[in-house]
């Protein structure tokens, strides 16, 4: 009898991805079967501490698991210590101690202990200074991945995987969305991102109650982050009150739907993006004016993001450029009726001479 | 003294588009001025039933407007009647009677005589008859669009201008989003639709609050659709419940955002779908089998609208094509491991054959 469906679900999971960087990953090692061939059921857990497989001289590659102890992570966890001995990895564990409750030190310990017994190894416990800066949602995360990243360099890891299941994804979606800054920002969280595509998130298409049940059954105490519930949070709003009434409205199947617009977005605005950069090479002289009749025959959408790159070309910073300052520059080229110098975040004009746009700092 | 920011607001919007009606009408009046030359305070209203402004022999071109008797189609024929004789363009309306609720007709002849109190001219109700298909939502949008359509051939209209605010585009976009099919779903009501552009919708970036102020400020009297607030109404469900819920968790400008992302996810499924016309053609042969080469070649988003423009030209009906079909027939190029036949809605079958796909009816 194979394991329970949550179990497998979660461990197909990590296998494929486990797959994935084995494949590009560039040891000596043999090459790993496809995930097509390999079956999904699996065997007992193997013994906390049991010796890896053979590896070749070079070393089988490191995979972390960014565990902070609550469900979805734990599964992870689970999962990741059970697929890779069985491939040839090492499986290791970081928790990050983000000190903004009493006593978090010492559930980072017991967050250690708990991966310590799945059998991971190396595992460390990071204790990060959370800032301001972008709020408080924002900062713990600039912190946290900054330990990561300097976890995975200590360690040599190959990837750091991370727990992010198909909700938080439609919740991401949906912030993107109250954003209203088009496909890319609907785009979501992706799969492989990161220096070298070190992050993963294996449980992009696992949802939370799968993750949950998964904890459950295999007995693994879990930790509930009270920021998860805390209505100051945007995300813990959008998923208490926004995404049930969302639910309510529009019917099951809206977390789907939202996952499954993520990925769409996210191809559609990387072929968008290929296209403007592209277009960017015929309307740009050698003095890095833009050629004003090449760019009205352009496509509105293409057009767009040729202008949003050449501002960011000329120090407009890219997170204080918004839609309406690009739809400003572009009604230089199709409302042109003798407007002056539109002027961008960073110090940049854009002004049409001549029947080219200059996109200049100063 | 200029009127009401609300008043002034809708007609700006109607004069916009009156303006392009004008602009594209194949008669030999005179162009009009261009908005930006254009005032937007204006004087009282004309007496109902003055006379138009003269117009050259062909006559001046008709402008109806739909009218539910609501605060939104209520505003926007107010604001017709307004500038339409100040533009030499003739304005009329229709009011369509489903025939769903006892008393519908009287109705129907109370909003007959308001919008003839407004000075429009022709006016006419129209009785039509719900069938079941697709829901009935669906069913009565497909009966009203026939009556209009019917409606504007028997008057020669050159528009047919439609209530539709950004509120009903912000629940359009979550409609679509709950699709979970990606940027063309996710691109809300179009400006300009139908045969040669004949609808148009001149307040998709007029709030529903605007039009309702403007029907206070002008003393109109409006009707509430029961349909409005009847939680069996998908669309009823999000506009109480849904979007109010996601204003709670993501903070006002969530209409703004979720409009801005209708008019930017149209920009790129136009661009997109323009791309995927040109690839078409270099990936197509005589025989009408593409080259797996080259479609490999392309971006995800690319490739994946070309094999979808194939199945409905082989004969797939595009409302049972959905994305999981289009995933597998891809795997046919990305993921090819020597498969079968992929069968599509329509009898359709798609193979990969010596290094092309084949895609057939029968």
């Amino acid at each position: 009898m194979g394991p329970h469906p949550a179990v497998a679900a979660i461990r197909v999971a990590v296998r494929r991805v486990l797959h994935d960087v084995l494949n590009h990953h560039t040891s000596h090692s043999p090459a790993p079967a496809s995930p097509a061939q390999q079956p999904v059921a699996a065997g007992p857990a193997r013994p906390a501490g049991a010796p890896l497989p053979s590896a070749p001289a070079d070393g089988p590659p490191l995979v972390l698991v960014a565990c902070s102890g609550g469900a979805d992570s734990m599964a992870l966890a689970s999962a990741l210590a059970f697929e890779a001995p069985r491939l040839g990895v090492r499986a290791g564990g970081i928790t990050v101690d983000h000190g903004l409750q009493d006593g978090s030190d010492v559930r980072a310990a017991e967050v250690v202990l708990r991966m310590r017994s799945l059998g991971l190894d190396p595992v460390d416990a990071v204790a990060v200074e959370v800032g301001r800066e972008g709020g408080p949602e924002a900062a713990a995360r600039d912190a946290r991945y900054a330990a990561l990243d300097a976890a995975a360099e200590r360690h040599g890891a190959a990837a750091v995987l991370l727990g992010h299941t198909r909700d938080d994804q439609a919740e991401t979606v949906l912030l993107g969305l109250a954003r209203g800054s088009g496909t890319r920002s609907l785009s979501g969280m992706a799969a492989k991102t990161g220096r070298g595509g070190r992050y993963r998130r294996p449980f992009l298409e696992v949802d939370r109650q799968t993750a949950r049940k998964a904890c459950l059954i295999q007995s693994l105490p879990v930790w509930e982050d009270p920021h998860n519930s805390d209505p100051l949070y945007t995300r813990s709003r959008l998923r208490h009150e926004g995404l049930p009434a969302l639910e309510k409205a529009l019917g099951k199947g809206v977390v789907e739907a939202l996952a499954r617009t993520a990925q769409l977005s996210r191809d559609d605005a990387d072929a968008l993006d290929s296209w403007a950069a592209d277009a960017e090479r015929t309307v740009l002289d050698e003095r890095g004016t833009l050629d004003a009749t090449a760019l009205y025959a352009l496509p509105a959408a293409v057009r767009r993001r040729v202008l949003r790159r050449a501002a960011i070309a000329a120090g407009a910073p890219a997170g204080s450029l918004f839609a309406r300052h690009i739809e400003e520059v572009d009604r230089l080229i199709t409302g042109w009726r003798g407007q002056g110098t539109v002027n961008l975040p960073g110090r940049v004009g854009v002004r049409r001479q001549g029947g080219r746009l200059v996109i200049r700092q100063g």
